[in-house]
């Protein structure tokens, strides 16, 4: 997962990577976001490599973009704060006030461009749910399924970002966080 | 609301529309959805229309593509089946079984290369959502929110669409309609 992202440390191919991945933030930033202001010749350039490594690395353009972003959104780490509530807001608020920004929305939106590192991150967020269900089991509390996270919290707070452009205080997280484990509590049935 | 999508039919903007947008379709179609082959003088050439008309009008070539993709999307139009779980399949069970295509999908992140295409979709689909509200309320049935009927059928489907490429079978909407429904008719505490 996520191998074509991080290549050994230290390598010649890291080094291309760092290069390449450096000129793409460094010419996005001059030019206010606009992609359009971008190409390849332009990123090799700056980057001091020749336009084919770009080309026979990553394809073009958008797939470029698309692995810079997956870069830039590797979440935050999953840390132990006693509870399930806990945990999955230390998790998911800073990853929501960083990606309903207009810059955080276009990095989405970039990774969108190559499926297999939409992919891999969506399997990376899907790991960061079943490390928090982990911790949460230990502990003994009782945990709703991995895709019910993703599809109560996850899903609508992304589709509302990408969508609606909806701010972090408009997307409730914990609010939406608290009312699955609510419901999750619940008694299923009334007897 | 979608007032550049959709200028006075017969006029000469509508024209230019028109020729525009087949020759994106078209161009898409011969280079097997590629869009790193389109440019937009070669979108200008085949329509028969400047270059600077096509920049003055739609700004890029990812603003091209996104008005383009949202004229693909417009959904299916809201029926009255009798009851709020068939009026809510009959809308969006085809459309996400077109959506979830590889070309679907595509068409999706076209759309989100343009903020304010993908804002009037937000609301085009909110505007189903109410209208198939109505009609189950006027039958007397128990309906949900809108704001809910978003976060737990659309945006769910939506997402991992987007970011696991999931297909139809696999999303599985009539459960999530199901589901939705049954939770929105159950007693909400137990006395």
């Amino acid at each position: 997962m996520m191998a074509t992202a991080t290549p050994r440390p230290g390598g010649r191919s890291a080094r291309v990577q760092q290069a390449v991945h450096q000129a793409v933030r460094g010419l996005l930033e001059e030019n206010d976001g606009d992609r359009t202001a971008l190409s390849v010749p332009l990123v090799a350039e700056r980057a001091g490599v020749n336009s084919s490594t770009i080309y026979r690395r990553w394809g073009d353009l958008a797939r470029l973009l698309a692995a810079v972003a997956s870069n830039r959104m590797l979440p935050e780490q999953v840390e132990d704060t006693g509870s399930l509530k806990g945990d999955m807001e230390a998790w998911f608020v800073p990853y929501v006030e960083e990606f309903s920004s207009p810059l955080g929305r276009q990095v989405l939106q970039d990774m969108l461009a190559d499926g297999a590192v939409t992919r891999d991150y969506f399997a990376l967020m899907q790991g960061h749910v079943e490390e928090i269900r982990g911790l949460a089991e230990a502990r003994g509390e009782t945990v709703p399924e991995a895709g019910e996270i993703v599809d109560a919290v996850v899903a609508p707070v992304i589709y509302r970002i990408l969508f609606n452009h909806e701010s972090a205080p408009d997307l409730r997280v914990q609010d939406r966080i608290t009312r699955l484990l609510d419901a999750g509590t619940a008694p299923a049935v009334r007897d």
